[in-house]
């Protein structure tokens, strides 16, 4: 599988359709798979929600609820119901149809009048479509791939849909522009809001493949104009993309789900029998930085205290050079730690996940190098491939020494976040020899200060 | 060294300053350190032009040749001589200074009413100064590193400047913003030219640590406009930084040198007893492309022929997997080779280029991943850092199926100019067991026809 589509909240429920082959371990028949929860931790998979059609396959979109009933397919029901604006990828074109449930998201049926938009052009995609209260409408925004541009619509009815607006190129170009989000995303600290765009940009990243960047602005309705023409990406590793937000979530919550994975290598990552692996849900909210002009998304993972299990770690301490912290995962090979760091200035902290076999993935501070923090899963001997970069880093976008990092480890992914979700890495690793059981914490060069570490094992969600 | 400075050409004679530490083999005691060369093939390394002073490092800047005598500094002296406009690194402050040479650039007298400019500025640097004709003035660009801007200066006489705008933030900000060039630069296939601005960002590029962006647009004498908010990087290797461009060259041409390093490991790599290196001398172009929306830069790297030794291979070949093809470098770790390839939908081409002992980098061609083009330099055991990044790789701006290279191998640094120079990875290497000394031509899938490859060793530039 791949994209997260269809992210929507109904009735209690968090439902999450994604890009699903159901015959094959590579992208293909192109259907939307179906996963609920009632707590976005714990989840249930479900059949087939939409399956590839005869004139083509069921490509990314959202779902919204139409508790109206502005699209007229939910007469007579209380409460509306969900609608799938998606893309069918048809031989020589893509196109933007639409269908409805009439059993709250298990199944879809398609609307007659389809498709709802067509630009005969071959690519065309991945609409995301929310409700705009202040214009009493629907805004679609859509990529256009290869002229770098997202196209807003917009519609009363669901059905019929006028173009209002394009975007772009702007920030990082890319081969391709995919997957677009528009949301008004809460500032820190204030009871403001503003307009965040994520684009998904494929191949072209920077660090190679597939990658999400964003811009902040304003949407006024019609069109959206960001604040300043800066680029800027959501994460600095390489399994990160076609992020999607949810739909009508209880508090108005901007939620993402992320794809963790590479066009340059998903293909390829050696996890038979299955393919395909998405981050835990975020909250975005948007901060104002010290060294930057403009505001920068932050990504917060949901909190998983339901899932803790042993306490590997709780308390402070000091690390000196030559006496590494070894902390056992205790058997399990999922855990979660969150601590503040502090360095002098020609300290480095390793804290290196490992196997008993020594294949490790490290995540880094160095106070020697302006506090920057970097990934490696270089140390690992599951997976080979040209496009699997191995070092990842970013700067410090603080000024002092203390370095903040809540880093979240699964079997063969990891999730590092710095600086309260400034700054992300989202990360997959392959381990040839069995997933990750201990931490090994080594100072280099000084003693680092460990404040506050608190380090979890995680209960399984499945049974 | 590092950043390459004052780069100018006068009386025949290419001048290239660089950031210098006499004394060890990291940044420190900074100074101008000198080499001349009349062909920008060959070199000859001179005495340090300006030494550390009891105030302060001296930082990069620019020379320009005064033939007008317009600062006074050449009272009787037809044809003028050289300025240096550089910055002063003072411990609470960087100001720009200026000095001048009555001996052709060997050494230069500090102008007695420096600073020039001094905004009370810890970070305030990099002034590249050039002649402005439409205006009959110079222009200064110069950074504001932590504010992301360059800012621009004008002056009758290289002595007193007037502020004249700012540009930034803009493309991709990262921690400090340096070295700026504006340039105006041909575009292909016309008599027309643009205007680009170089900026360096570090650290904070989207692989790790220090890298140049480029921004195409208008000057009119007082503001640079972009054409678009684009971000654009000018390498998708790590060792590219500070590149600078000729002032004064003999028909107009823009010539830029870059540093091949990152301000990431560049103090801990085995080089000993030197480190640091430049590009080739490259000429910079613009370039239409069709699957982008603005003006590419093109950087082509000078001819190489005069150094041409053996040739190792000239001609066609078809290349089948299982049959690799091997072109011993007959005995010189110098060579370089263009081609062009064209393989079939899953047809991946990797370019090993190894010595004796395995030792291996590669550029690698990817039909089966929309022709990608990728280096590792993975497979070489000189160095382990953890910013030491092995693999990177850049989308196909072609949409057809032959991907055209060049390639200069040097010992330890490897150039690669993909489709003519609009994609450059600029990378060093470090193989423990001696520098390469034959490559390995590797089909894989299907079969690879490489078309015109003239393959070459290279004599050295030094007796």
């Amino acid at each position: 599988m791949n994209d997260p589509n269809g992210l929507v909240f109904f009735k209690g429920i968090f439902h999450l359709y994604y890009q699903y082959n159901p015959l094959e371990l590579v992208a293909g028949h192109q259907s939307w798979g179906h996963a609920t929860s009632t707590d976005l931790i714990h989840w249930k998979n479900l059949p087939i929600a939409i399956p590839e059609m005869p004139t083509g396959q069921i490509f990314t979109g959202s779902a919204v609820v139409d508790n109206n009933n502005t699209s007229g397919f939910f007469n007579g029901v209380a409460g509306g119901g969900l609608v799938a604006i998606y893309t069918l990828n048809e031989p020589t074109k893509e196109v933007q149809n639409v269908a409805f449930s009439h059993d709250d998201g298990t199944s879809y049926i398609e609307f007659e009048g389809n498709p709802v938009l067509d630009l005969q052009n071959p690519n065309f995609r991945d609409p995301k479509v929310f409700w705009y209260a202040p214009g009493h409408r629907w805004i679609m925004a859509v990529a256009l791939p290869r002229a770098h541009q997202v196209l807003f619509y917009a519609s009363r009815d669901l059905k019929n849909w006028s173009f209002l607006s394009a975007f772009g190129p702007a920030g990082i170009e890319a081969f391709q522009w995919e997957t677009p989000n528009l949301n008004e995303v809460p500032i820190q600290g204030t009871n403001e809001k503003k307009w965040v765009l994520i684009v998904g940009i494929n191949p072209g990243a920077p660090v190679g493949g597939s990658i999400n960047q964003y811009f902040v602005g304003n949407f006024d309705g019609t069109k959206f104009t960001p604040d300043d023409s800066a680029a800027r990406l959501m994460d600095f590793g390489k399994d990160f993309y076609a992020t999607q937000t949810y739909n009508n979530t209880p508090s108005g919550e901007v939620i993402e789900v992320g794809w963790m994975s590479n066009w340059q290598y998903t293909q390829d990552v050696p996890t038979f029998p299955w393919r395909g692996v998405f981050t835990v849900p975020r909250f975005l909210s948007l901060r104002q930085n010290p060294t930057q002009t403009g505001d920068l998304l932050v990504q917060t993972p949901i909190a998983l205290d339901s899932l803790h299990d042993k306490t590997l770690f709780n308390g402070a301490t000091m690390l000196s050079p030559g006496s590494p912290l070894t902390i056992s995962s205790q058997g399990n090979s999922s855990f979660e730690f969150h601590t503040t760091v502090i360095g002098g200035d020609k300290g480095r902290l390793n804290i290196n996940i490992r196997n008993a076999a020594g294949e490790q993935v490290t995540v880094g501070v160095d106070w020697d190098h302006d506090g920057q923090v970097y990934v490696n899963r270089g140390q690992t001997t599951g997976f080979n491939n040209p496009y699997f970069t191995n070092d990842f880093s970013t700067w410090n976008s603080n000024l002092d020494q203390s370095i903040e990092l809540r880093v979240l480890v699964d079997r063969s992914v990891l999730e590092v976040f710095v600086d309260d979700g400034v700054k992300v890495c989202t990360s997959s690793f392959f381990m040839q020899h069995g997933p990750p059981t201990e931490m090994q914490w080594v100072a280099e060069n000084s003693p680092i200060l460990v404040e506050d570490l608190e380090a979890f094992s995680l209960k399984s969600i499945w049974r």
